[in-house]
């Protein structure tokens, strides 16, 4: 596909989400039938509506992208060729046009199903960060970080769609001071932004994938944002791990952009030293030129790059299926925090706020971690593309009822 | 549902599943299309085919167990029902014999669609001995662990049915006097004799389950081996929890046991000191009186009772969902390593070897962890029940080809 072909649809050439980009989401509109949108512009494509050639029309037809995900590399091409042709035909606009709506006029969903979530800790710079604000006496990198990409299983039930608001979790809570642990809600309620990426081609348990066989399995790029509960997080996760602390919420963009799409930001990883083990070693350009926004009610407060991150996700791909792991269609891993080497793009409020000592401010008011109300929107640009956002805010927490029972009952 | 009756299936009674048991599986015949079946003595019942009533029959038809365990205690207790009347009434017996097929006739699948599996660490033995073993010189349990059922989100893909092949798996492996990390076969294969809840009735996100709902949302029990591969875990488990040391495989058993049916094996839970916050307090009975045994090669090597375990099932689904984690039909969470006080109850070779320092025998070998071709088999009893069986072999680790690229081919 030429990135010099120019579309027919009004106002896509330079909004970010021009024909070089085409990403890929579900939405509803009057009826409650779930459709595979494709974003141009300000419009999304009903691309089943839009007639596709009788062989890719069972993906385009399904209320997910699911099969799209799973039918591989030489499906996503055709599609994508197909839809660049559709958009850029000027002789067949007018077919074209009743079949693009308002991105006003739908509700975008969760645009494919979640099979298994992993959260990678990919960013030298936030790993050291965290290790400076929780062990100000030791290295900040603990022994194994350089060694190999560092990660856990996160709540693949619990991912949502940007726009989903999150509800400010209660759990054990007990500071260095407190005698005992108690139960309330998280006064720590932290984001993360990060890049999460999306395994279209399944394997076989027993198959590692080799960072050479990356292409082939993701089908493409989304906005994550692993919301923290720091307090919570703190107090539970030794020695197995983060668990009710990130498991409450983790918001996704709606828009999935294909991996395709990515091929001009591709940019060489930083230098790894030690060097990896070969099973490792990748083929460069295998980073990617991402530049992240934290955007909280209305304000941009920090801008993290995700260019300068340690470990790419080819990296992540083949570490995450070298004791022979299966992927499934819908398996989700994402960066981690991203953060660069400057103040002003770290990519968490705990490091923001350098552990919740050194206040921001937005809107005049000061904030370490986030306030009922709040909204956050993570907003990144690939080049001349816009990835699509990830939106959400804070409502209150459940009000547990006078019997103290465990029983809720919404505020 | 009295379980004084009895069945006209003939060598059922006193096999473990008798009437009172009727565990349910997904299997195959001859064709390959998947049908519920109920296992009574050594014989399958092909539940949908026995005409069950038109209002029960649409979850008897479907391919794996997803719907039923979705529709509630109401249909589950109206299933069983049906079930122990169909299997008592003599006058019947000749209407359903053609739909009973000998186990060895048919195929098992795994039974439900895996929805997020997390892994508890609620034996007080086991992580005491864990914490012995690791840090001699050092409290044995970590400040959180009397206060909270620790636990962490595992593989959710990598679950396998009983039965099923367990390919040794290569990763990076450090020991404490090596200067780097090298690739290789995990030399420390272990397994964690556990047992495992299935959830059926799915929440919203937002809502916490108290203790009291717990037979509400929980359809049945399996057992499950957690393999873990010791030497992975021990690199990589700082500070994010254990990932590719145990994601390779979770084998559960083909049988799902109904919760009801455990009703005759509630036994009140151990003192719990210091008292649990209210969100963890329980009705008691809230323990169950199980009886495991890991067989090696055909060899009883430990007998873990499940009896000991310091968190009951009702406090994991709690502490699971005191943040607003949201429950999906086919959520799976096990106890973590059932060890009982005794030498002889240690539920891993980890703790049966400790930490390969005291090797143990089977069939006149030593061993500390497993060896290639070892086969592991875990069995329970619940009273006069046998909880379905967890089998599963050793197979040789793939051979990386000479150009170190990361491919595999099969040994």
């Amino acid at each position: 596909m030429s990135t010099a072909e120019t579309t027919w649809v009004e106002g896509a050439a330079g909004s970010g989400f021009d024909v070089d980009h085409l990403p890929y989401g579900v939405f509803t509109r009057h009826d409650d039938r779930p459709r595979i949108g494709v974003r141009i512009g300000d419009r999304v494509l009903d691309a089943a509506a839009a007639a596709p050639p009788a062989r890719l029309a069972p993906y385009l037809e399904a209320p997910t992208l699911d099969l799209l995900m799973g039918a591989g590399r030489t499906t996503w091409t055709a599609v994508r060729a197909w839809l660049s042709g559709l958009l850029t035909d000027a002789a067949g606009a007018d077919r074209v046009r009743p079949h693009l709506h308002p991105l006003d006029d739908v509700t975008l969903l969760l645009p494919f199903t979640v099979a298994d979530y992993v959260d990678f800790y990919a960013s030298l710079d936030h790993a050291s960060n965290v290790g400076r604000i929780f062990r100000p006496d030791a290295e900040p990198l603990l022994p194994n970080w350089r060694h190999l990409p560092v990660a856990y299983h996160g709540r693949a039930g619990t991912v949502v769609v940007s726009g989903t608001d999150v509800r400010r979790p209660h759990g054990q809570l007990k500071g260095p001071a407190d005698d005992a642990p108690s139960y309330g809600p998280s006064a720590r309620l932290d984001i993360e932004a990060e890049v999460g990426f999306v395994v279209g081609v399944p394997t076989r348990l027993g198959d590692p994938v080799p960072t050479s066989a990356f292409a082939e399995h993701v089908f493409g790029v989304v906005l994550l944002n692993d919301w923290s509960a720091r307090d919570v997080q703190a107090w539970e996760y030794v020695p197995l791990g983060p668990f009710l602390g990130k498991s409450f919420a983790t918001s996704i963009s709606a828009w999935v952009t294909p991996l395709a799409a990515l091929d001009p930001v591709r940019v060489p990883l930083p230098e790894q030293d030690p060097p990896p083990l070969p099973y490792l070693k990748v083929e460069e350009p295998a980073g990617y030129d991402l530049a992240l926004e934290v955007v909280v009610n209305g304000e941009v407060v920090t801008r993290p790059p995700y260019r300068t991150q340690y470990w790419g996700p080819a990296q992540m791909l083949a570490h995450l299926t070298v004791n022979g792991a299966s992927l499934r269609t819908g398996d989700l891993f994402a960066s981690g925090t991203v953060s660069g080497p400057e103040a002003g793009e770290r990519g968490s409020f705990l490091e923001l706020s350098w552990g919740g000592r050194e206040p921001w401010t937005v809107g005049g008011e000061e904030r370490t971690f986030l306030c009922d109300g709040d909204e956050v929107v993570l907003r990144a640009t690939a080049g001349a593309l816009s990835l699509g956002e990830v939106r959400g805010r804070i409502s209150p927490p459940p009000v547990p009822d006078s019997s103290s029972s465990g029983h809720f009952h919404a505020p």
